[in-house]
């Protein structure tokens, strides 16, 4: 508790400073349980956050009967839990167009029967924009203020969630087929590099970053030449790996060793690659990827409606590797909702390992934000409520039913709440939903779209 | 389809009569995409559905431009997915008051450190009627109509969810030790046959059960009398079963048998028996059960949390045993939403098995409804909407972004639907939720008097 009330402490002194010399904060959020997710997972009741400049100012406690300080706009999260917005660390924004379109049938069946022909068919930039904008109204309406997207068309999907105002981490395609806006593969890394180009600087809410498919559909050169490109820029080289025992019985036939020690042989596993799945691995892989400074998205709803596999996560963790959260893409799960990700993912362990002290809940919220900012390059950044990170929030009203009573806030954001708690949300300082409506989207007309896009898609979609 | 037809024809044919005959309704749904779930799995586009003295009395297809019959209150559904009231097969309910006190801890020491003296100072008829009355407003507001409870004062519970408006079946508890309201065990089955002779005609909508606690808390005497009464009345005798490995290898060591066969040697498999959990159940212990005549409530979330196990539910279905779903109590879950029950029981058995053809969507909506409500002793009474059945239904809003694009009804309920999308809830016709407001209890009342509990139990209840 030391660190709290030094915590607390500093803040006060330092919003005594700020109002005496007349501060007038951008934005204040006061009357609600702060989870700051920090180090030592403080948790302020009777908070104040104070946000200036798009980033987090000063956290306070509310004395009784004190006013809120001076700001711009206030907003009482009503005895509500504030805490870091949330991070989706791998999503495939414009799959939402296929959400339901096949469920509960085997892994290639559903690929080459239902999915790739529906890509082929309807993957356009207009598809890809609509359905972007579809996938951001579901996330901003979850909670989530921050995903790591990778899929083709990259440039349509920035432009939406750009629009969205929501902060993204996105990923150009590569892969060794034909692909939507890549009909010539030997042109992948080009489009991949060209999409850096233009999103480099563009917004400060979006970060571009090299998406290869995965080990098993690119070949040893494009794995290398994508990996060198996201290296000489500096970003997040994303790569599907070990999702299933197919995959990794193949390259143990073919390389004689496992997808990751595939992947290490090539140099892949330094910082800087983020491993999606990593479900097939085993005691040396987990030290190859550990010493290499890799890091794991893990997507426990995918895995799981896919019959992919449990990835051994408490074996990652145990190891220090940063593990985020992620929910894969509609195809496959089929929502975009971290809230109950968190809580699937906390339940899946303990029973796979029949030990109900693993992934305890603070370890799945630091999973579904500061643990996933840092495995998508953004630690520092989002993922924790502290003086300079930037004010990426989210207020959680827990007035309902489902949310009394409430003993721990942890508990009750991972067991209990639900993506429809979230009332408002923030980015950078901006508020993008105040009482549960999107400010910054047209949602009407969106649903409309896609529905059209839909239709077209399968006759059955009303 | 051929069945589609035929019913549509029946029912179209039978409300002209109802209509030639003057007839109105009590209560008309209509514009709505009706889930029978019947044998065939019925889906009716454009569907109305309509309801006379608590019955469902028509369904039919509505004609382009067609007014929808008259009755005394008629529902526009909106678009969206008419469908039965969800039936949890397993609740605590006055464990509400319970929620999130503890979890991520070794399961004895969260009995016996936090759960057992908790109950000891905090059961008492008043709040387990407050607890009562808190889970039944979130069940209503989650699409569950009909419970299946087992607890101690049970009396309490029968009083609060009465003035709930919902259905249920509801067991007093039976244990060995002595229990809240029941201090001497000598008395235990007394007070059950008391609670059964009270309730009896009591309600229509609520049915009496007794609620053995386990084979490791009950005698073989106690075990036996308390058969003996749910078979004298005819009632569910609902015991706990199976649920950890530290139950089943006590049974091996102290009796030589497995639990199910420690109770099939007692003569308790047979129908009207709900074996609640049978995690750790073996061929032997299904081809028992199977041949019994017992049925099962699975409760996945409850057995992930408290890591106990995965029960082998896609062999109990082969078998030919029915199979409810519950969530257990919202002390171990934590909560008593079946649409995340749902979606988690398709995927857990999916991964477990390594296939993801498992528990398809038609599947797991059977086992929340039909096959639930057989696994209670309501089979043919509620779980389905069919021409005479009760008209309990729920309405499901599609219009929200995670509904969108919307291919496959069923694969949209378990894979994509939340609680917070059901709009309207009807038990035996009678409207009890309208746009997410319950229309029988006095919520704010309610979540105070829990509030007061819950400050008495955890001083850090705010």
């Amino acid at each position: 508790m030391l660190m709290r009330e030094l915590i607390v402490t500093t803040l006060r002194l330092a919003r005594r400073i700020f109002m005496a010399s007349d501060t007038v904060f951008d934005l204040v959020i006061h009357n609600g349980t702060i989870l700051t997710v920090n180090d030592d997972f403080d948790i302020v009741r009777q908070g104040t956050l104070c946000i200036q400049n798009g980033r987090i100012a000063a956290i306070s406690v509310h004395e009784p009967g004190e006013q809120p300080p001076p700001a711009k706009a206030t907003i009482d999260a009503g005895g509500g839990i504030v805490m870091p917005g949330l991070v989706n660390t791998h999503t495939h924004l414009p799959m939402s167009m296929f959400r339901g379109l096949a469920d509960d049938r085997p892994l290639m069946e559903w690929l080459k029967e239902t999915i790739f022909p529906a890509e082929a068919a309807h993957v356009h930039p207009e598809t890809v924009f609509r359905a972007t904008q579809l996938a951001c109204a579901e996330m901003i309406l979850s909670g989530t203020t921050t995903c790591c997207d990778g899929y083709f068309l990259e440039n349509s999907v920035a432009r939406a969630v750009q629009l969205s105002g929501m902060r993204a981490v996105l990923g150009q395609g590569v892969i060794d087929y034909p692909a939507p806006g890549v009909p010539d593969p030997a042109r992948n890394i080009a489009h991949a590099a060209r999409f850096v180009e233009t999103w480099r600087n563009a917004d400060p809410l979006i970060t571009p970053a090299v998406f290869c498919h995965s080990p098993y559909t690119c070949s040893r050169e494009t794995l290398t030449k994508a990996k060198a490109l996201a290296r000489s820029q500096g970003i997040l080289f994303q790569i599907h790996a070990a999702e299933t025992r197919t995959e990794r019985d193949l390259f143990l036939r073919e390389h004689g060793v496992t997808p990751i020690r595939y992947l290490d042989g090539l140099g892949l596993l330094d910082a800087g690659t983020l491993l999606v799945h990593a479900v097939w691995t085993d005691e040396t892989d987990i030290r190859r990827i550990s010493a290499g400074g890799a890091v794991i998205s893990h997507n426990p709803e995918s895995n799981m409606k896919l019959a992919s596999g449990i990835a051994p996560v408490e074996k990652f963790l145990a190891a220090g590797i940063p593990v985020g959260l992620g929910t894969d893409g509609c195809a496959s799960n089929n929502n975009l909702d971290l809230f109950q990700e968190m809580d699937t993912a906390a339940k899946l362990h303990k029973v796979n390992t029949l030990d109900p002290t693993v992934m305890d809940a603070r370890t799945v919220i630091r999973m579904a934000t500061a643990m996933g900012a840092r495995a998508i390059g953004l630690g520092g950044v989002v993922g924790t409520l502290e003086i300079g990170s930037q004010a990426d929030v989210i207020i959680i009203d827990t007035g309902k039913p489902h949310m009394t009573p409430l003993y721990h806030p942890a508990s009750q954001i991972v067991y209990t709440a639900k993506a429809s708690d979230v009332r408002t949300v923030v980015v950078a300082g901006k508020v993008i939903m105040a009482d549960g409506r999107i400010l910054t989207l047209d949602l009407a007309e969106i649903l409309a779209e896609v529905r059209k896009i839909a239709r077209r898609i399968n006759k059955r979609q009303p």
